[in-house]
């Protein structure tokens, strides 16, 4: 059966893969899966038709046969689930991959995500130049704790899995801050996810549907 | 084999359910399995012996055996997964009934922990008297695109799940700020929730190791 997701028609980030469809197409390159991808104007997210599939008005979506589902988090242990490479077989190796997923989603990026909202929403406010370092630090005290855990191991728990590829991917967004490059290790750990085939093809892949800026 | 699972010594908001520890309760209530409380201190909380459990240094933990799991959406879903009540055996309605458990922690829950962190964190700052309607706003938003999925549904994909286990959870922080009652199906989504006996008895437990304030 076909899978089909669904990505922007122009990235807000012009293709740096930060858009969270880079996540999906990672997870379906490990597990070597094909795909289609649908694009989405920013417009056509907000209407009718998109909303049956995604109610917050989002990307990415993933089709397959009469199952759509919303969710990045959801989609990728979707497929973790069903082909083998993202999650240990043993039992609470596998219960533990599925807890850094959640650790990613829910513990390690909403403060990454309060970070980008003060620039990107309140950057123009009066109060952003003084706020912005509190936030800062409100992302280095989850940093500080997750290198604390990682040591100088590779992955978070013994091989790469769908826990590894949520994590790295949140965590790829800090690049910018400059913030991820005060741990070394999680750097290292961001890198060596950026480093796999499967990410590298997914990358080129949201990439070329994303003009160059001229 | 006994579950152990940890809640706040003295929870912050002195037993009113928002402590994370009542989501843990409210599964394995609804499942019907005994389990155990271990109270851990604020202190403690950030020590090495429950820093190698939860690296976050948080609340709630679950134990069984020799597994150890952090992460209240992962430690749902290990009792979901394994026990009647919590997903539906049909493959299509499980994978969305476990989209709705990340969109509640992923999609949902974070603008509402950014409306307390601007309270609790930054309530005393100079710009939050004007910066809160801001926030308010966000949370606004994806209230409005979760009521319009729910519309006249008791639940949120057919039988109550994991799924709305989490979302109500996930509402019911919002009780303080007036604002779920903006939106009246979620209101009375969240008030479904709580009146399930399993919730009660969740809620309960968690209220009793909280002595009322004098």
């Amino acid at each position: 059966m076909t899978i089909v997701i669904t990505a922007f028609e122009q990235s807000p980030d012009g293709g740096k893969g930060l858009a969270r469809d880079t996540r999906v197409r990672w997870a379906l390159e490990e597990v070597g899966l094909p795909y289609e991808v649908r694009l989405v104007s920013l417009c056509a997210m907000k209407e009718a038709e998109h909303l049956a599939i995604h109610p917050f008005g989002q990307i990415p979506t993933y089709e397959e046969g009469d199952l759509a589902l919303f969710e990045t988090g959801a989609i990728v242990f979707h497929i973790a689930e069903r082909h083998a490479g993202l999650l240990p077989v043993d039992e609470s190796e596998r219960a533990r991959a599925i807890m850094w997923m959640f650790a990613a989603l829910s513990t390690v990026e909403p403060p990454i995500l309060e970070l980008a909202h003060a620039k990107l929403l309140e950057g123009d406010q009066p109060w952003s130049r003084e706020r912005l370092p509190l936030v800062r630090d409100r992302v280095r005290d989850r940093l500080r704790q997750l290198s604390a855990r990682l040591g100088e191991a590779d992955w978070l728990d013994g091989a790469f899995s769908a826990g590894d590829l949520l994590m790295v991917s949140v965590l790829l967004r800090l690049k910018p801050s400059g913030l991820l490059d005060e741990f070394a290790n999680l750097a290292a750990y961001a890198a060596r996810g950026e480093a796999r085939p499967a990410y590298q093809r997914a990358f080129a892949a949201q990439l070329a549907i994303n003009a160059p800026m001229p």
